[in-house]
């Protein structure tokens, strides 16, 4: 153990003793410097470390204060249990009504995962894309390649190190964001027809690229906490005609978990028999609560079986659209469905990104947006213990910023969506994460604002609806 | 005929008459004012009706100078001759190719349709980018609507009355490009397997989707001057169960041609038989050279058939991506399309290309590169005659920026191409604009840039490549 990592965790044991209770002020830099007889700068990486860790935060010009330690919920949400053979998407319409909702201010948006836009680490970014703007202007115009900025791909290829990925930049293609890396690399490896298992509850944007492709999906039972059941999976690879997998491994949305290492590594090693492409969705890998992040299936990957997507659209700012697919052995094929559908990406925020990752802004972005989300989640699975019926379930989110909570079977969040809109709350509906309408009883919740009383307000106003349903059910 | 439109005929008539020659100065404004007895702002009046008639063009801190008044070049393409039926797309590889090829500044660029980014009348579009990603930074990074910005689809609303179209902004879906636009709208009409007219030579990016799309194309032969044969349509119409017509039937790309009027209203006669959807490529409608620009096919459709996709790549810049679909009665599939390729677009340019219409700096663009493209064709018409070996047979582009040449049966352009790069020009060679390697004797060139002894240069090492090419073959 190193000095700095000594120190740090003389710190954490004394957190979790109590000795520093939650929101208490630590001990300044000097101060631990002086008492353990380090330098500052080995006090300082001690601190840097408690962060990543989730133990510790700083607030500026103040110092650090400990992070409310949230135990897991008591009560986690059970193994989903989809339907078990292939199936139409069918809930387009009820997406579209989501995404189409009012979106004015007065509004709090529980339902969409758009991250904290008005992070004083963001305006850097801000700043280098004025500087472009200005001193590049016809550049900055012009098409850029076809397979994306070369300084991007560079910068991409070094933060996927970090999940455990040795790329060279020319296995990356930058596309529109994660949407269009998903749907092209579904279109790269299936015909029209052909089936592809998903994990359950799931993403709706990657689902609706199913439908739209003219697809069927087999939704595998999924597990809160360890993800998707390699049982299950087995069971219907052996069953069915299954031509890929798409699934998000880690910070799972809407369930918030990562799959165990080991877990990752048997599902390659269960689909390395049917030589079976994997679409690897890792958009909110990067925020992580630990740190460094969890290792991608992708790192695992010594066949090029695995299309890794994912953006700048959770850690940054998704109004930018620019994503990333590393498609592996299909590179050839993804980069002429990317073509077709959209040309090149646009020119001005891959260059911009790119400068910001290579000053370094991405990182203290990263790790400032990692400690706040990780609080927020803390925070929030308290107001949902408090304000929602007993019995209510709630995920124990590993990264990112959406939480998923289990009603009462009898509770359609659909309806209590439209009530609660009424209040201006909104939240995501469940049956948007099935393909088969099931988890009419579920709904997802962002937590990317920092904790205040409006927000509380919104999940005391949604509560208290689920509340009064249940009442007049009697 | 309105005084100023007297004052412009009679000053126009002068110019036919050569009493004004090609590049002298007109009579300031000040003096047309004196000499015909109207006003100033009349004699400005009838300044801009020249500017938009192509007579004149106007020099800053200079005055009004006579355009050069090119007539039509001596042999014009013949006919286009492709396979009459369905044919599946081969030549993805040589479009990668294209795209992907070195792009460094030394190179004359005369293959790609990029239009003039160093133009002063865009200046204001990127002041407009910085001051919107300064003091709406939050809102610039967040997700802009699923159907596009409000402020920017009212103004394409009203830029599109000038093509006689009357629609809601609500009927408009902003894309990432028009290859967007046109891809959505492909799949948003066809299954795998179904079979779609096109014009013939026709843009290699549509022809990329129709390919990726699983669907097959029937190249309909198109006359350089009037467009795609009606009549062979007709007949392919009886032969075969034709699902979707695609074509860019205003300033071509590449033949350059506008199809007349009474053609426009025939193709929509003739298909409404059989119900069939058009999808309308207009991306260079804007650019023609006669002012008002000639209407849409769509402007005649009362049926909701017509698709018009368009963008702003080849007005202002291709690299903000930012494109659009009017898709009649499609909109609700298109919708879902581009919803599933790339979610929304992006969202800054957007709002900066609304701000930018609506303050007048879209049409002050539009009318100096009208005028500055028809300028260049000429020049350009006027080195191919002079530098190109006798028999050479070229278009007579009515607007955009790029002129077709039909070169000796002999003559390979790819093999041109080849050899013209080592001497650092690059051409696009007409075997990209078919599905089954017809013009290989064609290229494409664009005159974006003004006239300068550079490219007259890379004009004249390309008709030089070709005559040696000739001769070699004696």
């Amino acid at each position: 153990m190193k000095l700095y990592e000594q120190v740090a965790h003389s710190i954490a044991e004394r957190i979790e003793q109590s000795f520093y209770q939650t929101g208490e002020k630590l001990p300044s830099i000097r101060s631990l410097s002086l008492t353990h007889e380090v330098s500052i700068s080995t006090a300082q990486e001690a601190y840097r470390l408690l962060e990543d860790q989730g133990w510790a935060e700083s607030r500026p010009k103040s110092g650090f204060y400990v992070i409310n330690k949230q135990k897991a919920p008591q009560h986690l949400p059970d193994l989903s249990r989809p339907i078990q053979k292939p199936i139409e998407i069918s809930q387009w319409e009820e997406v579209l009504n989501l995404l189409c909702a009012s979106t004015t201010s007065d509004i709090v948006q529980l339902s969409r995962a758009i991250p904290d836009l008005e992070a004083p680490t963001l305006k850097p970014l801000t700043r280098i894309m004025s500087d472009l703007n200005k001193h590049a202007q016809a550049s900055m115009l012009s098409y850029e390649s076809l397979r994306g900025a070369d300084s991007l791909r560079l910068q991409i290829a070094r933060l996927m190190v970090d999940s455990g990925c040795r790329l060279h930049p020319d296995d990356i293609i930058i596309t529109t964001g994660c949407q269009e890396a998903l749907s092209a690399s579904l279109r790269a490896i299936t015909q029209p027809g052909d089936i592809v298992a998903v994990d359950s509850p799931s993403f709706y944007g990657s689902m609706q690229a199913i439908k739209a492709h003219g697809l069927k999906a087999i939704e595998i039972p999924t597990h809160p906490e360890t993800g998707i059941s390699l049982e299950a999976l087995e069971l219907a690879l052996e069953q069915w005609p299954i031509k890929a997998i798409q699934l998000t491994p880690t910070c799972n949305n809407p369930l918030g978990y990562t799959m165990p290492v080991e877990h990752k590594k048997r599902l390659l090693e269960l689909t390395s028999r049917y030589d079976l492409p994997i679409i690897e969705d890792d958009i909110y890998g990067d925020l992580s609560y630990i740190s460094p992040r969890p290792p991608s299936i992708k790192s695992f990957d010594t066949q090029g079986r695995v299309l890794l997507c994912s953006s700048f659209s959770k850690t940054l700012a998704p109004g930018l659209r620019i994503g990333w697919v590393a498609p592996g052995r299909y590179v050839n094929l993804v980069m002429h469905m990317k073509y077709v559908v959209t040309a090149s990406t646009s020119t001005l925020p891959q260059h911009a990104i790119a400068e910001f990752i290579a000053q370094g802004g991405y990182e203290r972005h990263i790790r400032k947006m990692r400690a706040q989300y990780h609080q927020s989640r803390d925070v929030m699975i308290g107001w949902v213990e408090k304000y929602f019926p007993v019995g209510t379930k709630i995920s124990y989110p590993q990264g990112g910023f959406v939480l998923w909570v289990e009603l009462s079977d009898e509770i359609d969040t659909v309806i209590l969506n439209e009530r609660t809109m009424r209040q201006n709350v909104s939240i995501a509906p469940g049956m948007l994460f099935s393909g088969s309408g099931k988890y009419s009883n579920c709904m997802r919740l962002n937590f990317t604002d920092k904790p205040s009383v409006k927000n509380e307000n919104a999940i005391k106003t949604v509560g208290n609806m689920v509340s009064k349903m249940l009442t007049d059910l009697l």
